[in-house]
């Protein structure tokens, strides 16, 4: 036995590492429609190509340098020939903020760029979750104002728009100004308290699926869902989370609640007569944000004169958005959101979101919404790590393959049709008989009809219609002696022959019954197969 | 001083690790024209697309597993959290064949397909040599025959007809067995003999550099260069070159040199009537290889009868698809050459690369022919490896970066015109005047004209020009107070005034000539810019 098995070489097995995956023709099809159309619309709103190599320093990629042996904590990474650490990038954004730094003397600001590309997570992979996937990015570098998030909100929402989705999207857009107000206000802004501020953050963007109450939950003590699941919460005091809540009325314009004449609570005082006209001078913007009370609110949260500021100036960021977004016609299509938050701990300034609002079955059967599929923000301090000098930058990313899942799903992917080849079958295999199938295989593709001739065992006949049926082949070729002699060509319509036969279930018998074949001379062969190819494609649109 | 330096906090340097390169807006946008022209060819031919990740397990890419920390020789490699090996893919053939291998039972054979991705090589990069480069590829799976071989060739030949290079390219046939068969008979064949094997080859490569004296010294004691360098030889004794020297004949049709009736050297005996009339039946081919003289030759080399098999059949092979070349009528594009060797060790049979013929000037300021920009050939033992039976394949892959260069030289690429946005300028800063320009910029988009509103600094002008000017923009739309109240907009055509202008070199100056400017009710803002666009266009085609 022991013999027996030292005899045999062990066989490779064929495997890939967990979390990747290979792609099929129909899903790069697919990518490749939509992604032709993403591009379109970033190529309209005046962006341009850039890409950045796979590979970059670890250090630029903003990880630490490891004082391990494989610093493989979420990036994939080695040590170059200099013992200096590369990753493999995690997403674009980083890699971008690079490339302008190493470039900035030649690069024009404000620089608007755009690049599709592959990213790594050095992660646990799950359904859904490979640690190789696609983003699709667009930023711009050098431009302070906000105004530049407004146009990047109406960016997403055209890009949605071109992919078919009209009516079946919103582009929801927060400030992290606004929650690193309150987050101040509560002395949750150190270092030492990233942690618990990472479950606030959390807790905050479940506002849509929980709802206020659950979410008070979730930043007091915890909460317990349908099934009996609890989750801990960030530990926040009543009075802490009253903060949150009184945010989230002021962004939906229902602060009233709140108010009172209690001189212990001053930040829910009763707005005054200049309160309430700016409150109505906002409200006339696509959403009500009494802008005087959460001026008020943040004054006296509490906190220190930053957080007053930071709170403040971005709720006022969001307002000079809005009425960008009224007067270019878009209110119906981008909402001002709390809830919004985008995890990554970069942005400064405005976050935004495209969420997909229709519903969708999970895996445990329950529909949800299929929500979002891409997003972004500013960062003003990524480019600037590498210059010692502030460059303000903002863009957002969109999840091709998440992206496509739901456009497949809809129906809105495919409309660009691929007829597989006609088919030159084999059925001598003499030189001269060789040649004649390869010239007239030339002859097709020449006249750019996609053809190929049989290149496996010829001698089994049944083997090339066979293959000719699992491939979807329109039509096959066929020349036997007989033919070649009279110089015709048997010209077989197999979506026809298909058609015809649909109950004949056997090979053999569907090539005896001989059905939809046509004998012409070798000289007609491209006119007749391309009369051939449009009459099923007439076909195919009348059935629709 | 030493406390100065404390006080600043280390900048973070922005650079890539070296042999990788960021890319620019014309070099994608060069890349995706060639690489669409291309791909319509390969589907033409009866391919469809299949992709892998970039990652795949170290062993399935045939190198062995590392008993060292880092297997970085050649490829890039790290261990997962299994600690089992995994590398970045260093060609698109072996991925594929681990592909194939592992979905089997789910693909229809022969198994017809194209793929354009990223590889990877972990060696000292050099000038146009870099550690992530593209490469794109079409293979059939499961097809044993030389005729896929042919079609294969014919593909390369009409990729590089369809990239506009008719008549500046040559794709150059040649089959290892031949060489193989020397090799065996002059007894180099044992895996012990890789390493002189590897040297020899390299010589006859060099066959149309150097020709057949150049070779011979290669394969014997060593060749000494103009500039003195010397290159050292094979160590093959002259008997055996001789045998090289005589296949590189054979190719030729020049072999009457070396007949004898010395009974001591049989190989090159006078050949018989039949010899003769097979040569002259090969001649009718499109090159002339004396079949009978050629199969004499292996007959008694002196190899054993492995030998002979391999020679002749790789010869006979070659005589088969020269058949299919001239049926189809390619026999002046498609160049049987036994110098063609191909490095990678995994041929079995057919080599073929597609060489662009024209000169260019090198690095040295000489004269030399652009060369190969893409080649494969048969590799029957790859998908076996993983298989246990045989799965006979061919392929072959183009470097895209190369052929793009060469495109470039040509001046090939460039065709589809890229027309800068038109620039809003920003003129006031208040709410609603913003919202009026982000209406007129969205007005232009969605009329479909490429558009941008200024997203720097727009309290300096003179900024907003300067960036419409290096950003090539055609087009400036201005309102200021006055014009607003008026309901007007300023229209600057910046491609007119230019040339008007030719002589003003300063910005301010320019301004001022307030050249090729109209203004126009606000209303006819998308009319007139889409008029004064296609005037401009027309001008571009009228200059040519």
């Amino acid at each position: 036995m022991s013999d027996k098995k030292k005899k045999k070489p062990q066989k490779l097995k064929a495997r890939l590492p967990r979390g990747f995956v290979d792609r099929s023709a129909a899903d790069i099809r697919a990518t490749e429609e939509m992604t032709a159309k993403i591009k379109a619309v970033y190529e309209n709103y005046g962006f341009d190509p850039v890409e950045t190599p796979l590979f970059e320093y670890t250090d630029a990629l903003g990880k630490f340098l490891p004082d391990q042996d494989r610093p493989n904590e979420g990036v994939f990474s080695l040590t170059d020939d200099d013992e200096q650490w590369m990753s493999l990038r995690y997403d674009l954004t980083a890699p971008l903020a690079r490339h302008v730094a190493e470039n900035f003397n030649d690069i024009q600001l404000p620089y608007r760029t755009y690049r599709a590309g592959y990213v790594f997570r050095n992660e646990k992979p799950g359904p859904g979750r490979f640690r190789q996937f696609m983003q699709f990015d667009a930023d711009v570098v050098g431009a302070p104002h906000v105004r530049t998030d407004a146009d990047m909100c109406m960016l997403m929402a055209d890009t949605m728009q071109a992919l078919g989705l009209d009516g079946q999207y919103v582009i929801r857009v927060n400030n992290r100004k606004v929650l690193d107000g309150v987050l101040e206000a509560i002395g949750l802004n150190g270092a030492e308290d990233a942690l618990k501020r990472l479950t606030v953050l959390r807790a905050v963007d479940k506002l849509d699926k929980f709802g206020v109450e659950g979410v008070k939950l979730l930043l007091g003590e915890g909460r317990k869902d349908e099934s009996g699941d609890f989750t801990k919460g960030a530990g926040l005091t009543s009075e802490e989370i009253e903060k949150f809540e009184f945010i989230f009325a002021c962004f939906e314009g229902r602060t009233a609640a709140f108010y009172t004449e209690d001189p212990r609570r001053p930040s829910y005082r009763v707005p005054s007569e200049e309160d309430i006209e700016n409150a109505e001078r906002a409200r006339e913007g696509i959403y009500s944000m009494p802008l005087g009370v959460i001026r008020a609110a943040f004054q006296t949260f509490g906190g220190d004169a930053d957080a007053t500021v930071s709170g403040f100036e971005g709720y006022n960021e969001l307002l000079e958005m809005a009425t960008l977004f009224r007067a270019a016609g878009y209110e119906s299509r981008i909402k001002i959101d709390p809830s919004v938050v985008r995890g990554l701990e970069y942005y400064t300034g405005p976050v935004y979101e495209a969420e997909l609002t229709f519903d969708v079955t999970n895996e445990k059967g329950e529909k949800v919404v299929f929500g979002s599929v891409g997003g972004g923000g500013r960062y003003d301090g990524l480019v600037s790590r590498f210059m010692g000098q502030p460059v303000p930058a903002t863009g957002f990313s969109i999840g091709v393959s998440r992206l496509m899942t739901a456009l497949k799903n809809l129906g809105k992917l495919g409309a660009s049709e691929i007829i597989e080849p006609v088919l030159v079958t084999v059925m001598d295999g003499d030189a001269e008989a060789m040649g004649r199938y390869q010239k007239m295989t030339q002859e097709l593709r020449a006249a750019g009809i996609r053809a190929e001739m049989y290149q496996g065992n010829w001698k089994k006949f049944g083997n090339q219609l066979k293959y000719a049926d699992r491939r979807g082949c329109p039509i096959a070729i066929i020349q036997g002696g007989d033919e070649r002699s009279q110089g015709v060509v048997q010209i077989k319509d197999l979506i026809e022959g298909k058609r015809l036969s649909g109950e004949i279930e056997d090979n053999a018998e569907w090539r005896e019954a001989r059905v939809a074949q046509e004998t012409v001379p070798e000289g007609d062969l491209v006119a007749k197969v391309r009369a051939m190819l449009d009459a099923q494609a007439e076909d195919r649109q009348r059935a629709g």
